[in-house]
């Protein structure tokens, strides 16, 4: 999940990527029909130059326990791009799926599924189904794949847009999930967070206002803070706060005397370093600072005293391993609640693979996304649309 | 408690304590024998130049719910070091039982009492018993005081020894409470610790070793780091090892192929700073990094990626804390059960304060110890032993 990574802009990146899109694509030698197409990688590298697009024949009938899923939109989220550079604690497996010979890594860890053919013995699933694979890196960014049934959890189609439905397994659970699994927070309670304006962020600041739950949200310096501040209050947020305020000694006694009366029990952080120990002079006894990402690429520096004489606890969470650890009906459960929380979609912008180029021209349009993603150039969300091949 | 202290030896500890101990010394003005006498201070300060003795009289009948108590032995903590410098976080209150001016303190967390006299309401102590005091900066370097009984906790008297049982309430309990509370340890499991020839550390071997855990231990450098290794084994240490080992690949290896079948899940941390980071590659999912000191004087680096991906849980341990959530059974079956394990008592000097001098000769005393400590030319435990007054 590591929502705080950011696209290293280094010349590396911006080496054109035809070179690498006149390599030679190798074609499926079965004898079914070539209708779909994968985004690929051999070798873990910057995405702009180790991504290709890899056509692949129709779905066999899916065996028993498993589904066909035509995908609908998979995002870009900084997770799939540690992935594709290899530092990621996880490497997708090969996906024989799309290609035999076992070289081909699919990237994509989140997106929206429609199943069109159900194989025996799997129960609760149709054809027509919105759904979505809680599989770690199952590998989305692809027109369509099979999928075990038991990865599968399905949504409650029309009651969710398809941009909040593409990305609803990653940052809403883990905003959803960290506010309800250490410290049990009622109505009138605080949280402070950093990174307040992340995709996490912004659902924590909505799903605590919907709760009564208090947010003091820190977020970078900036130009156009106080439109950032409109925004995030118009979500929800009770105050917007900038990293430098925390060397303002005025602003932390401001800040402590909104929070005497409850004392803030839960710290949630996606940047780390140094404004994380100014911001635990913020917390009172028996808080929780729990870390779900490193915008910073600093560790914490904790120290001694706050944890042995108020009884600070630090931790991380990781929606990955949420999974791992709760079957089918929680999994539901939780998309449900989420579904109902009604929340605001991310910014995006959707890039459409159309169906009607080859794969040297979708390998080019998914390479100029990635260098135009990595110069920082779209501040929203990119969403891919891999259409299945009509030639 | 901050096990982890050191005394500073600064030049301005060195200077000579005469001078102080020429200041005026309040006497009590009631009309009972000044029988007793009590080490206090007025102002934080290094101890060499803010301790005094100060004697007071015989302590009246105790009231309701009270018992008297004579001192027989108290030790000079660390952390009664640090109340003493005002560097602790808390403070012991001014004690009007050896002056009435509210102008003295009394430092001392803990040592063994004998219950002298008994006050109504008083269910389960007997003149004669031997007692400690779970009361936290409860004062314990003088002759004698009286304690509310709920903060009294009864000892089995003649199944441990004098020293044992002056230092049974802080390090002991600390010990075998993170032993305990955090992480299910079975016969076979291994914990690691740094500090490891700490008071604590020397518990947690004894206590892991009746339990079949097994323990990494990590100390400092030194000229005699074998013997050193020696004693702590024969206490029970299944591998001890130098933080210099932390840099050498090869033996970090050794180490993880130690414990490849149960891998570490309790790591203990009196010191801080940079090898509590280098020491978290050595432990599992899952783990606890329980800090109880700060040795080292350093905060914690805790990169983000353990725990996030880990499962690692950074929190503290503080005994005292401990005791104010728990009552008078609780308390009594953890010293029963401290007392059953027959641990080896700290290496020590007795400092007798002899009842046959005055409070000038009895202050030199006090603070000729104090700066010999912060020399460090005493490598035992000092134990206090304040005899009532003769004259």
């Amino acid at each position: 999940m590591m929502n705080g990574w950011r696209i290293p802009t280094t010349l590396a990146m911006l080496r054109s990527c035809t070179q690498r899109s006149l390599l030679s694509v190798p074609f499926s030698t079965t004898s079914r029909v070539n209708a779909n197409r994968a985004v690929v990688f051999s070798e873990a590298g910057r995405p702009a130059s180790v991504l290709r697009t890899h056509t692949f024949p129709t779905l066999s009938s899916p065996p028993a326990g498993s589904v066909n899923i035509r995908y609908r939109l998979a995002p870009v989220n900084p997770s799939d791009i540690n992935v594709i550079e290899g530092s990621y604690p996880l490497r997708p497996v090969p996906d024989v799926s799309v290609s035999s010979d076992g070289k081909l890594f699919v990237p994509g860890n989140e997106g929206l599924g429609e199943v069109t053919a159900v194989g025996d013995d799997v129960q609760g699933l149709s054809v027509g189904d919105w759904v979505v694979v809680a599989k770690q890196q199952s590998g989305t960014w692809v027109s369509a794949r099979s999928a075990r049934a038991e990865d599968v959890i399905k949504l409650p189609k029309g009651d969710v847009s398809e941009v909040n439905a593409a990305t609803i397994i990653v940052n809403p659970p883990t905003a959803y999930n960290m506010l309800r699994e250490f410290v049990d927070l009622k109505e009138g309670d605080w949280v402070v967070q950093n990174g307040a304006n992340s995709a996490v962020g912004q659902v924590v600041i909505q799903i605590a206002a919907r709760r009564g739950i208090k947010t003091i949200n820190f977020v970078r310096n900036r130009e156009n803070f106080e439109e950032l501040e409109r925004q995030l209050k118009a979500l929800g947020a009770t105050h917007v706060l900038r990293y430098d305020d925390l060397a303002d000694k005025e602003k932390i006694k401001t800040v402590q005397s909104w929070t005497k009366d409850a004392p803030i029990r839960l710290f949630l952080n996606c940047v780390g370093g140094n404004s994380v120990t100014k911001t635990l002079r913020l917390v009172g006894h028996d808080a929780h600072l729990v870390t779900y990402g490193a915008m910073a690429r600093e560790p914490l520096t904790l120290p001694a005293s706050p944890l042995i004489f108020k009884g600070l606890v630090a931790r991380g969470f990781w929606q990955s391993h949420w999974y791992d650890m709760h079957g089918r009906k929680e999994r539901e459960e939780l998309m449900r609640a989420l579904v109902d929380l009604k929340l605001k979609g991310p910014e995006h912008e959707i890039v459409t693979v159309p169906g009607n180029v080859n794969d040297e021209e979708a390998s080019q349009l998914i390479c100029e996304t990635m260098r135009r993603m990595s110069e920082g150039k779209s501040g929203r969300k990119v969403m891919l649309r891999i259409e299945e091949r009509l030639d």
